[in-house]
């Protein structure tokens, strides 16, 4: 972080998540003793109204005016290389205080890859593929980031901003895992549900045998053993004790966690449950178990949410706070030269003129693939910086259909099918259940998958799509099908990329230079994060950089 | 289930999932003999329209007006006692086929157990407790049933009756646990998502020593090693390589899923795990792991869903289809006399007139304890599957809170707490997140422990549970509480009781005369089902039931 040179250096407090409280602290010394207990009191209770009451993300003191007006400075301008949430994120915050901010953006759209894709919109890739989506009235599709953890600060921004949350379903036990290398054959998917029943009691009919066989008498104490073991009776589904006698059966026979294929209902009804239980052979090598790690994981864990509506109810409600006079569309970046006391960026308007804006900061969020292009003079450790992230390649299509039958058919309200096939995974809907139509996420792969659809034009990656998820769901999964919108984010002018992959730790020296700042230009973006390619990498790194800036200001 | 005297065996495929396909194949077949192939088309696309397309629920087909012109026959009466789901549902039902039904209903309220409470409503007990709700416009508190697992018949209903639905968050990795018995201090309760990883972490630390250690080489082929490896290490965030190995360090050492204290964000801002890491004696002594193995229950695995605005949604519903006219409030039955060709209901009503009404049915929802004191002429072997039902105590308090602090300061967007102490557990909403106000469930206990807070008088109960929830959040849980509501579910007039506990399978002899019926009366209710408390068992109870009646009435 490029400190003022004035500051002192932070305690350890201060440098948790930002370090927006130290200069707060001193600047209230400071107004204290030049104003008064009352002066005092009151600046104090405007800036406790602006802190976050988050512990997780506590730390962050947004610019306030009062930083300007009770110090006799005027707030200077920045511009903002990039209308993404990272740059209407750093314009809103900073504009908090007064800045005067412009948001340079190429795209006719701001957002960047947080798009959702509604009917009647168009787009146009880097190949010259059209598409004009045709979804129904309401239906829409978020081609980016779909998903918000609730650790996440983008919860927070959703709630100064005032955008609505629901859950996003990011977990099913009624989704299916197909996979086709390991056997599975065409309209025979697992339930996730069985899947993890057969995991679980395998694992634990396992454990408990180990343990009652002595193997870890030297890994636990007879009380820990005794513990392990009835925790593996409720988890595995085993230990059901045999009759007659007081000993435990440990063998895993499936359970009722495993499914029906007729639930339990009203009592003279005969129920049946999902049989036969697979071998442990068979369900070991099925790999099933690996596709239910994901929701173990910190990032993906119960519960996460999705703004109502589409995900860009974020980036238009910064949007709205930002205002409309200073956020340029289709003016793409050409030139970035720091000054002494200004740097100067050039641009290119959409009617082809160029123009030069001279500011008192730059704050760049372009992705780091497109910011190595622009030519500057901020000197080779940022080029260096810059040219080591890799683009990474993502896609996603968005299939419409005239009826939510993996509602009403499948059973499955929300949540992700995973398979080990080129579409990866399949999402439905956390919205609109039981509505009429719905917008199902047919592919959302990575990589070389993602790569072999950007490849195909957009009606070649739907058939292909069809293709697929026609094998885990049957015909109905084609013939419902009303219309689809396909994004391959490489191919996206002015993005050309799904996320970075950073081959080094992002603390690295390497990124210094991008990561501290150089001169009066900022760099900000999730590629600047702990948390590559979510709103929350890109917003924390926004934070930081907007806390050094305003910082180095105020505080001369 | 009593069939129709005159009606032959069902075959298999009729009775998985009730009886009704049966008999609408012969009535189909004596139309297309009677009426020609154009009458049977019509008929069969009218009925089809009404069967389910949900796969699991198949088999019910409900009455249609069809049944009666078709075979000039004319719909009877039906007198349902309870005003509850089951009632209302089956007067919906045979309403359907033009069935004149009338529900009585004791409380001046229809719904029975599924009761939403709001501000201005007022609840007296059989203790003479009385709660006048106090809380704000727009908040509820679901007293009874409040989630629907998506495999349960109630989706369907939803569907139907236009209840629109949203996500019950039954699990977040962000609620915590906390067991005092267990050595927990006030203050001091464990995350989910890191009890979750620290059991997940040591299991597979164990049984990766045994498989390694060849302990279970008889179990397992050298390749379901191999693959149970790969599981465990996604698993349990073990099997790390050694620097400068090939070797795997099998211990368990924490990871990422167990949260942070200060989450990954920006570059150059430093972020911490949540640790220390207990031991694996601890983890297990703690019974934490037990905690987590509810959400692989098949009631209560993801997702599970909610009416929108308040679970009483769908009675009302229901209540609106069938007409107020047909619904009787305050009026409590006094005795049931089955005849040969009529059945005499009497009852009391609210002005305390004593009626009489014949029908040509009944259908008896109300519970079984509570049928059990009203006079019947249904002989001795109704009345003792009466009596082996045995109530259960159960209750609940709506804490309404004047902030979300639950959001705001603990991250905690809907989810259970599970506790050891007499409150059980707390919920917190699952729908207004990031709003001013929102009701949190502050006990939902059974038992001695339900019946403990029954005992004392609601600001007693208020107070306990307070006490109790602030060991796990905090002075707060107090000082934010604006009001509460509690309902002891074995001491509300005309319920008696949270659901049935059944000593003997429901489908044992003793309940035959009840699942068949007694002459011209049935019985329905979730407590003549595989799942008793919870809708699902109702509305398939009442399908039978329904189409048994229905059947029996048009196949004579």
């Amino acid at each position: 972080m490029r400190d003022s040179p004035t500051q002192g250096p932070a305690g350890p407090a201060d440098t948790a998540g930002g370090s927006g409280g130290m200069s707060r602290r001193r600047f209230l010394r400071a107004v204290g003793v030049s104003g008064g207990a009352g002066v005092m009191l009151a600046t104090m209770g405007a800036l406790d109204l602006a802190v976050t009451s988050d512990a997780s993300h506590a730390g962050f003191s947004p610019p306030s005016p009062a930083d300007f007006s009770l110090t006799g400075r005027a707030a200077g301008s920045v511009v903002i290389l990039g209308g993404g949430v990272a740059g209407l994120a750093a314009a809103y915050e900073l504009g908090k205080a007064g800045w005067n901010c412009t948001v340079l953006e190429a795209q006719n759209r701001i957002g960047g890859r947080s798009l959702t894709v509604r009917g009647g919109d168009e787009h146009v890739d880097l190949d010259g593929h059209r598409q004009r989506v045709g979804y129904s009235e309401g239906q829409y599709f978020n081609a980016g980031p779909a998903r918000i953890a609730q650790w996440m600060v983008t919860m927070d921004y959703c709630r100064e901003l005032g955008v609505p949350l629901e859950v996003f379903a990011n977990h099913n036990a009624d989704a299916y895992i197909f996979r086709e290398e390991n056997g599975m054959k065409p309209g025979q998917p697992v339930r996730r549900r069985a899947a993890q029943s057969d995991v679980y009691g395998y694992v634990s009919e396992l454990l408990a045998k180990a343990t009652n066989q002595g193997a870890l008498d030297q890994a636990m104490t007879p009380q820990d053993k005794e513990k392990l073991l009835a925790f593996l009776r409720d988890f595995g589904n085993v230990g059901n004790r045999i009759s007659g006698t007081q000993a435990r059966d440990w063998r895993y026979l499936g359970g009722s966690q495993r499914g029906y294929t007729a639930w339990p209902g009203a009592a003279g009804v005969p129920f049946s449950r999902a049989l036969p239980v697979p071998p442990l052979s068979q369900v070991f090598a099925s790999e099933v178990g690996q596709e239910l790690t994901f929701n173990v994981d910190f990032k993906h864990d119960h519960l996460m949410f999705q703004p109502v509506g589409g995900m860009d109810a974020i980036p238009l409600a910064l949007a709205a706070r930002v205002g409309p006079g200073r956020i340029k569309l289709g003016c793409l970046v050409t030139g970035v030269t720091d000054g002494p006391d200004r740097v100067a960026v050039t641009y290119r308007e959409p009617d082809g003129r160029e123009q030069r804006m001279e500011s008192d900061y730059c704050i760049a969020t372009l992705p780091p693939n497109l910011m190595a292009r622009v030519p500057h003079n901020l000197g080779p450790a940022v080029q260096s910086g810059l040219t080591t992230f890799r683009p990474t390649s993502a896609g996603k299509i968005g299939l419409e259909y005239r009826s939510r039958w993996w509602e009403t058919q499948d059973r499955i309200y929300g949540g992700i099918t995973e398979t080990d096939m080129d579409i990866t995974r399949i999402w439905y809907p956390s919205h609109g259940f039981h509505s009429q139509r719905g917008v199902v996420v047919g592919y959302y792969n990575t990589d070389e998958k993602a790569d072999a659809y950007a490849a195909l034009r957009p009606g070649e990656r739907e058939a292909r799509a069809l293709a697929q998820g026609m094998k885990v769901h049957g015909p109905k999964y084609r013939t419902e099908l009303l219309t689809s919108f396909s994004v391959a984010w490489t191919r996206v002018p002015h993005v050309e990329g799904a996320w970075m992959d950073i081959p080094k730790d992002i603390d690295d020296p390497v990124f210094a230079p991008l990561v501290n700042g150089a001169g009066r230009v900022y760099f900000a973006g999730d590629w600047l994060s702990h948390v590559v390619s979510w709103q929350h990498g890109s917003l924390t790194s926004v934070r930081k950089v907007v806390s050094a800036l305003h910082r180095r200001e105020v505080s001369i």
